[in-house]
């Protein structure tokens, strides 16, 4: 695949920022799309077809591109990093269906999402094929450790959205913490530590890894959190504030709340427990005028910044100063 | 656990009918049991709490008895066979779960489904988690082929069911076999051949167990779709004639379509394609009283007996008078 292709399979606004850190691992991005291509295409022709449309929606390929950067560093073989790098996309994918028909979302990464296109009941075994088909890549790389580890990730993935739906409509920093470790940082530290496991990295160097991926993880998740509330539906491809209209309370939100504790729509919306109330709006505005966006922005460049400092403990690489750039890019995109 | 406890987990109807194969592998499925209620205990209240009742509701533990059955036979390491058998009954469990989601299922072994009582995308969650934590059970037997075959079978119990969706409506026998080789003779399959793949068994022996399970599987299949038709609710713990009100022709109804294409009623269902209009349950009448019911049954038998035959070429055990017998039953078994 041309380079040109590979580019057009990722979210036009972040590609120039992306650039200085996929340089390094751009063969094996491309040798990932193609896996990931592949992924769908001798089953039934309308599942191909859903898969298909899913990759091409494109997404950041963060998590792979993360994956590879570990791979270089450690010197891991190029073909086993490579299906471990396509199968943590595609579990990534898997979960975003699932979720999407849980949230009852209409809109991913500016499209449509599956279950309102196609069908809720068609959503959900989509979502349990690709989730199949992610371990089928994996299993490729022929190591039971990063298999266990790569279902271990999914557990702890899964218990975090269950946890996460008796959670609603409350204001707990610790939990939000845990939420997100769930949500994203485990399938950075994945993505980072498998590498490390095929390698047969020395425990120092897995150590040093693991921080990095749990670091940058939380602090993608907290600007992920952050766009929901101070973006624009261009900028971030569904509506602005969905996650309170959930009664999820991310890091702007407890800040303004931990801040206003008596604020009148914070107590409505609280009481109320109802996302179409009109209290919402007037608490989403006042969050985004508030300091509590760019206090949270502050604690994810503190979060990048340690992950970054981490990066210290491992040999010099051009991979390890991807790494690096990853970092700063995670805490400055806009979408 | 005692025995008496171990027989309380499973549907009390068949209790009599299952001792004469159970038998030779009594401490195997205590074991197994043991294992399914460990699989529950360290996650989320509510996930603990449901995946609990979903394994105390019963089933009846076919899978892994055959499992056991052909780890006795091929004398696999026991610690390994359990783990193995337990994560694919709990593979078995999440598909149910999914399967009841989709379907809009409220009742299945005579109890509330969990859509009906938790909510639809708790039932997504949860039938997820069940997934990884069926796979994080096979991983522990620690042999990379048999995870790849658990796997493939996932992917294949997948693809059928998103083909059985677009099949709707239709009568087919050719399609009828393909989608019960996917949705219970492959896991069938599944649990036969893994004990040898864990015991290198040598070829000429996996392919005779493979055999056995597939028409063992298939004739189990074919049982169920009778009782679907043939059965009271009291038999079979949910409405009868489900299967044609979703639009799903079984053999039963395949065989009475094709000896009467003209069949007004039938004609009607075809076109009207409405699980409920009148003529569905005028059609489920007349099948449950033409002579569709003892054909398709001569089927499953010719199937359990042609199972029965492959198993002639495995060394006489205790094990294989086990698979004997349990061919025998899963014919004349009556819910």
């Amino acid at each position: 695949m041309a380079s040109a292709d590979l580019l057009d399979t990722l979210t036009p606004m972040i590609v120039p920022a992306i650039l200085p850190w996929i340089a390094p691992v751009q063969s094996g991005m491309q040798a990932v799309e193609a896996r990931l291509r592949q992924a769908a295409a001798d089953e039934h022709i309308l599942l191909t077809a859903v898969i298909d449309g899913l990759l091409r929606a494109g997404g950041k390929r963060v998590r792979p591109a993360l994956c590879l950067l570990s791979a270089g560093s450690f010197d891991a073989d190029f073909e086993n990093a490579v299906v471990v790098a396509a199968g943590i996309e595609l579990l990534h994918t898997a979960t975003l269906v699932h979720d999407d028909l849980i949230d009852g979302a209409s809109m991913r990464r500016s499209a449509p999402t599956l279950n309102s296109t196609w069908d809720p009941d068609a959503a959900v075994l989509a979502g349990d094929y690709l989730f199949s088909r992610a371990a089928n890549l994996v299993l490729q790389a022929g190591d039971l450790k990063v298999m266990e580890l790569f279902v271990r990730t999914l557990m702890v993935v899964l218990n975090g959205e269950i946890a996460q739906r008796f959670s609603r409509w409350q204001i707990d920093r610790k939990e939000y913490y845990q939420r997100i470790y769930a949500k994203t940082a485990a399938m950075f530290v994945l993505a980072m530590q498998a590498p490390a496991i095929l390698a047969q990295a020395e425990s120092e160097l897995l150590e040093a890894i693991v921080e990095y991926g749990h670091d940058v993880g939380m602090a993608f998740q907290i600007v992920d959190d952050v766009l929901d509330i101070s973006g624009s539906i261009e900028q971030v491809g569904k509506p602005i504030g969905s996650d309170l209209r959930q009664g999820l309370f991310t890091l702007p939100a407890i800040i303004y709340a931990e801040a206003n504790p008596d604020d009148a729509d914070l107590l409505v919306v609280l009481n109320e427990r109802d996302g179409n109330h009109p209290a919402i709006e007037r608490l989403i505005e006042k969050v985004r005028r508030a300091g509590a966006v760019e206090a949270a922005m502050e604690e994810a460049r503190r979060l990048a910044a340690q992950g970054q400092s981490a990066l210290a403990r491992l040999p010099d690489s051009v991979y390890v100063s991807g790494m690096f750039a990853l970092a700063e890019t995670v805490v400055k995109r806009q979408g």
